[in-house]
């Protein structure tokens, strides 16, 4: 074998290097004063300053099979920006503001233009908060993907002062649920999107328009999932719980920041789900109960808050809107959709 | 569609939540005193304590296709150690000690036994070292990977004070170069070897012994990859700068942590490659630069040193060598093998 052994197994060096270098050269432009060092050394490095007493609060995730849809419409960029928000918005859940991020892309083979596409969302997303893209990896690994599949993880890092953290504990039976609204599917429930419009076997679908829809179906499965951070900073105080809806919908992830023996309870009648939504349900024939536990159907995050504060609260994100309540529950069903 | 929408889509919810299960009863087991909370919440909390100006210093690999090797094997426990051990190793090389952890598991079908054996040799490596493992993600994604296969992304937080940051500013001509063994090929390499041996084809041939091999090859090839948080310890003051030898091997990796216009020669007759270097070497024909830009030929990790320091790290580290030294070089060929 020769010089080009491992580049014939699949295994090509200098395209990953020329990736590095360009991923290296966005991601600097994300850096905040809390970065030391740069791309490339064997860990990145960051020093909080500013807190007294900080509790780091971490996140690992991924896009899911938005990704295949993403493939398909030869566009990453927006999944790009899907990652970062899909994290963060779940550390904001706990009060922490992010302090930095780093993504994992792994291809069986590597395409710097798709890592690059990538590296685009992920740091518009990141200035977008003040969030530093400190490091990652691209990693190439014949074998293991489906031709022209990759897959994308996503870590963050974020702070809070320890006695400002928010865990749910002051919540009371009463408190008001309020509804903050999604951008669309965010980047759950794909593989069941998929397979409802064959999109694997027919990806000539994703370029239809349907009823309801501003956008052909793809454009529309891409809308990037809304990033919390900004929506959410000025009224961070009067939050006693938050919830990222995301896979397991408002069933699964409302009680989670709930303390025992509370529930909650939405009124369906106070919002309307995006068109896409409606859509889903009807092409599939899926009940209303397994679409709340797959989908967000229309409510991105979900805040815990007391009466008193709900005015300042709806004021300060007008999009907002009082959706529900906690109430007392017995038993593990936990989540009323009224 | 039936309730069962979702599953028969490719996503098993129950099955995921099983594996969740499983998974977090194996993290609580390394908990350390900085963790607050538990598993399962939207982010993961550590509270780091001791520390007058830490610098946090985080990375973010994965195991590459050593994975496919686990698989034909059907044995996952040491790629999880793997996986701990070469991200931990890699924030080492700042000063840095290893705090949290977080992994994630995708597959193209969840299996609850594949995780948590996953998960138990993460475990392993995380409770030898003091690092808890603090969440993570598994992830189902129909259609991305090949039948049977998964990707296993690991991601570290440590801290180091300030002022003991390793950055090998201090690094000079002259100092010495230690090598620390290696256990063999830890996690590079392995798409050159499987192609070498015909592995994916013919997987029999992982039963196989080979002339000077201890074990069958697949049982020396999935050998897990060394961890250097307690070898190195006890002379962490001493060292002026480390490189972790991942892809790239010497040739690339040690350049990374020297000072513009120093590079380091080896004298390679001081060690002897582990028996699986020479057998990948002769079965493939491969020139000796290229082994030495794919694999890490025995070294796993390369210390620099003050000359008058040798002595004492030596002591400390029975099995580390004097490999080379730091020279002084011009151009862009940094690493001298003689």
């Amino acid at each position: 074998m020769t010089g080009e052994a491992y580049r014939a197994a699949g295994v090509d060096i200098d395209a990953a290097n020329e990736a590095k270098r360009r991923i290296a050269d966005q991601a600097r432009s994300t850096f905040t004063s809390g970065v030391l060092g740069d791309i490339g050394g064997f860990g990145s490095l960051f020093r909080p300053t500013g807190y007294r007493d900080p509790v780091l609060v971490s996140h690992i995730d991924n896009v899911g099979t938005k990704l295949r849809v993403a493939a398909l419409m030869g566009r990453y960029d927006t999944v790009g920006e899907d990652l970062v928000n899909h994290c963060v918005n779940d550390i904001l859940t706990c009060g922490a503001a992010p302090l930095f991020f780093l993504d994992y892309i792994g291809m069986g083979e590597i395409s710097p233009a798709t890592a690059e596409s990538l590296m685009s969302g992920m740091v518009r997303a990141c200035r977008e908060i003040g969030c530093a893209l400190v490091g990652g990896e691209t990693a190439e690994l014949p074998g293991l993907y489906r031709p022209g599949n990759l897959d994308l993880v996503g870590f963050v890092v974020g702070a809070v002062e320890r006695d400002r953290l928010i865990d749910g504990e002051s919540v009371r039976a009463g408190d008001t649920l309020l509804g903050v609204p999604s951008s669309g599917l965010h980047t759950n429930g794909f593989s069941l999107v998929r397979r409802l419009f064959n999109i694997d076997d027919n990806p000539a679908v994703l370029a239809e328009s349907f009823p309801g829809l501003d956008a052909t179906l793809g454009e529309t499965l891409l809308t990037p999932h809304r990033g919390y951070v900004r929506v959410l900073e000025p009224v961070m105080d009067r939050l006693k719980a938050m919830a990222h809806i995301t896979g397991g919908g408002l069933l699964e992830n409302v009680p989670r920041v709930l303390p025992d023996g509370l529930g909650a309870r939405f009124d369906t009648a106070t919002w309307t789900p995006p068109a896409i939504f409606r859509l889903v349900r009807e092409w599939g024939e899926i009940g209303d109960r397994e679409m709340f536990r797959v989908f967000n159907m229309g409510v991105g995050m979900v805040l815990a808050v007391a009466r008193d504060d709900v005015p300042a609260v709806l004021e300060a994100i007008p999009d907002a809107w009082v959706a529900g309540e906690v109430i007392s529950v017995e038993g593990s069903e936990r989540v009323t959709l009224a």
